[in-house]
């Protein structure tokens, strides 16, 4: 499914209402170009920390006497939510890839615009909430016996926790572009106002 | 120190590019007055929720035996977020009464315009973490020994935690309202184009 509305070119890549698009410009292309790849890098560098997140999680455990992540609803919580961006992240380099390949959004260009937008700051709350939950959990396993009785499992657990919030800041970082797109398509009717 | 721009006045309350300001319309200055007394109400809701959690977190303390808020650093961070809420609240409730009663922004319109989106989004993420960060301590407790020693503790850091989560639900709605401001302004330079 394409978008409906073709792309827009003018004159250059601010989304100010006072200039109507005028004609089909390369630079105008690049920097469009330019825009979404920026966006994939902020993509691609939420999906790895999330991905690193959740298998760091996932891997926490190390025979029976040791403590194991899925005992602590917190750390499940910490699991989920990291998947659950690594999930969302995969699915929007896909739609990042394609757009910049085929000049179309995946979705209509409306719906696109706005699911990009309301997902990026929905899973940010989600991401930021467990990974502070996370901390909390992490922070009271070290005043009680568990991380003197097994260190590593804290310590993995911490690595996890801190993978969690640096995905967080680059959703974050994404969600302001998506944010800009959404303005953008407000003033123009096209996601990018070239 | 006034807003240098004066009210604009039009014939709708949407922020679409395409009309410019027409005439003063009494029905439309009527319109903003309503959308501000909004965010106005919002920001009463979101004050009294976290004032409420402060109090309730601060008060948390009964008798030498008993355990105390202060001794948990997740609460002292919900105490924290919570009081730094409410006191922005309330600067903001002035700012909004400020504008309400005289027609112009207390700071600068630009910069009124991002400090109270900014705001709302930076505290929303800080009171959302807190509370997240709350709700695992306290679930943590309730698998200790504290909660069956103490539970009038428990259940009073249940309810502090509660009302954080309530402040910034209402803070998140307030965003969207300032969020809506920022991009009228951004289309039309007037904080809303009525």
């Amino acid at each position: 499914m394409r978008s409906p509305q073709p792309l827009r070119n003018g004159g250059d890549n601010s989304c100010s209402p006072s200039h109507p698009p005028r004609f089909h410009s390369t630079v105008a292309e690049h920097k469009l170009r330019r825009f979404n790849s920026l966006i994939l890098v902020f993509r691609l560098t939420s999906f790895s920390f999330s991905l690193a997140s959740s298998v760091f999680m996932l891997t926490n455990t190390r025979g029976s006497d040791s403590p194991h992540w899925y005992h602590y609803d917190t750390f499940r919580f910490v699991l989920a939510a990291n998947a659950i961006v690594a999930v969302y992240s995969m699915f929007e380099m896909g739609a990042s890839v394609w757009e910049i390949s085929r000049g179309a959004t995946l979705f209509p260009e409306v719906l696109q615009i706005w699911f990009d937008f309301g997902h990026d700051q929905v899973f940010a709350y989600l991401l930021l909430s467990a990974s502070a939950a996370g901390t909390s959990m992490a922070r009271t396993l070290r005043e009680m016996d568990t991380c003197t009785a097994s260190n590593v499992f804290c310590v993995q657990s911490d690595i996890a926790i801190a993978l969690g919030y640096a995905a967080f800041l680059f959703l974050g970082f994404t969600s302001l572009l998506t944010g800009f797109r959404v303005v953008c398509f407000i003033i123009k009717g096209s996601r990018f106002h070239l």
